[in-house]
């Protein structure tokens, strides 16, 4: 089955195609941005995104939105992550917590598909801490300063299998892959 | 002429009804909230959500987005400034430009005005800097940390009136005064 995914980053498709593999999908990267709104949940971003792209995009596609939420900072980044992240960068939010001691934050990941108009959403989450200084070169975004409770790596410090078994995306994606084994469209 | 501004900021509300007395304009806010797109301009949430409104609401109405662009944050928090100001409040900002000596800001507006599906943008701005406390209980959001250039005091330490003569809103404000009184819609 032939699936877009619409998405300016990178970083991204390259987890989708790790995890899709094996799903018999052949997902090619639409680099193209839809309208998102501002609201505090990943849901209503991609519920509004998913309305907006039907009438432009022809055939089945995915869209992904992603964000960190801490719980110090009332959840901030969250929804607004890929924006915080380009004007403050992994360095503000560690200026942002300097001296807070509850580190926790949690990485979540909505994905929306759309296949003949009908809409489905996959979500996964990820808990863990925000560390005190970056660490690692892979991924992308704020993945240097997370580390997953389950690990003693920092995103940054995986590869892509390795992110993919423990993240907020790669949960969503087995969700998506098996969504996908299953659909009578296929 | 009746005018309904679309807000969920009663503090905005205060400042438009004081910067248009004289305008022979009956003001009625609505206290309602429309589709923000993430974007890094005002004008292109404004134009966005006048798009949205216009389906919505019957006669003349007005909508206002503003932000605090920090020089050093780069641009942040910009249009995200509501949203920053419920995560992070003003101490957030205060944390964000521990030791930054280069404290430049601008806040900024742009009003929406739809009359009969025409749309016009006025906008205005105000330069200054952030200062390194909070400062007065006036206003809301970012006033007590921002002081405009001309002034030795913070938006948050001024009445109405004073903050009106020397805001980005009240620059804004009166260009929409004169656009109001020169229209021929009246």
């Amino acid at each position: 089955m032939k699936l877009k995914f619409i998405t300016t980053n990178e970083g991204k498709f390259s987890e989708f195609n790790d995890a899709l593999s094996g799903a018999d999908v052949n997902l090619e990267r639409l680099n193209m941005s839809y309208p998102e709104i501002q609201t505090e949940s990943l849901e209503g971003v991609i519920a509004f995104g998913m309305q907006w792209l039907d009438k432009k995009i022809h055939g089945p596609y995915v869209i992904d939105d992603s964000g960190l939420f801490i719980s110090e900072l009332n959840g901030f980044p969250g929804v607004y992550s890929a924006f915080a992240f380009r004007a403050l960068g992994n360095a503000g939010i560690l200026r942002l917590m300097g001296g807070m001691r509850n580190r926790k934050a949690i990485f979540r990941t909505v994905i929306g598909l759309s296949i003949n108009g009908h809409h489905s959403t996959l979500d996964g989450e990820c808990e863990g801490t925000i560390t005190a200084t970056e660490r690692g070169e892979s991924g992308f975004g704020f993945d240097p300063i997370f580390r997953p409770s389950d690990s003693t790596m920092t995103f940054a410090e995986m590869n892509i299998g390795e992110k993919n078994a423990l993240s907020h995306r790669g949960a969503a994606l087995r969700k998506l892959k098996n969504t996908l084994l299953s659909s009578p469209l296929r």
